[in-house]
């Protein structure tokens, strides 16, 4: 298991001991990690603060070329907004958790050039899986359906 | 000059007083305002909160269908991140003041069935163009470039 990933997954845990949805990010510059994040729509009421947009947020205010040699992981696959902000600040390279139990924006970040790697991970799946059964409206609310 | 986006440019105008980019949004449910923001890089700090953002998060958590029935105006057109928002949430309508000083993700609203109506109000133009020209490593790092 990537380290990263395994970090997204803690933050993912982190959210979820919170009372939180259970999506967990990491993002890393240059081999060491910048920011990290988990969806805070319970925690703080935020509907913009998806797990990406939380590691983005605390990454802090970068310049152009820090974000351009970056890597965001993310425990499952980012939705239109967080693709759009990866797309916004020209991340090259997302690992991504799972794309089981939901698909996100994954088509449009191989067509602008972004690196996609899916891993699928078991515990990614499961985690998700057991919150999606549990909490099924907050879920619809997370995902705006 | 439409009510809303009045008061968008409004919002821009409170950005600026406060140190901040001029980006100014609203957002209108069935005819009355459920969130305003303006872009808080400097003010808050944030890489999230541009204008459509910030009005996002303070019209609070909504269920799907009170998005699928409001109208997104903001001043400047939307960048990927915020487009990217606008179609999580389904937003069908977004009214832009301007879209000469930078054009954002139009393309894609339109491509995913978003009614998008660009006005190129003469206020909203001349207030990017100044802030631009006397802030352009701001501005940069607000577009990510």
């Amino acid at each position: 298991m990537d380290i990263f990933l395994q970090q997204a997954i803690n933050e993912a845990k982190k959210g979820q001991e919170e009372g939180g949805i259970p999506i967990g990010s990491v993002i890393v510059y240059d081999g060491n990690v910048l920011g990290t994040g988990h969806n805070k729509r319970v925690q703080k009421g935020s509907v913009v603060l998806h797990a990406e947009m939380d590691a983005l947020e605390n990454a802090g205010r970068q310049p152009a070329f820090v974000y351009k040699n970056c890597i965001l992981y993310t425990t499952l696959s980012p939705c239109p907004m967080c693709t759009g902000a990866i797309l916004l600040y020209g991340i090259p390279k997302v690992v991504i958790g799972e794309n089981k139990t939901y698909l996100g924006s994954e088509k449009l970040l191989v067509e602008n050039g972004v690196d996609v790697i899916v891993v699928n991970d078991s515990e990614c799946i499961q985690m998700m899986e057991d919150f999606i059964k549990n909490n099924s409206e907050l879920w619809n609310e997370d995902i705006g359906v």
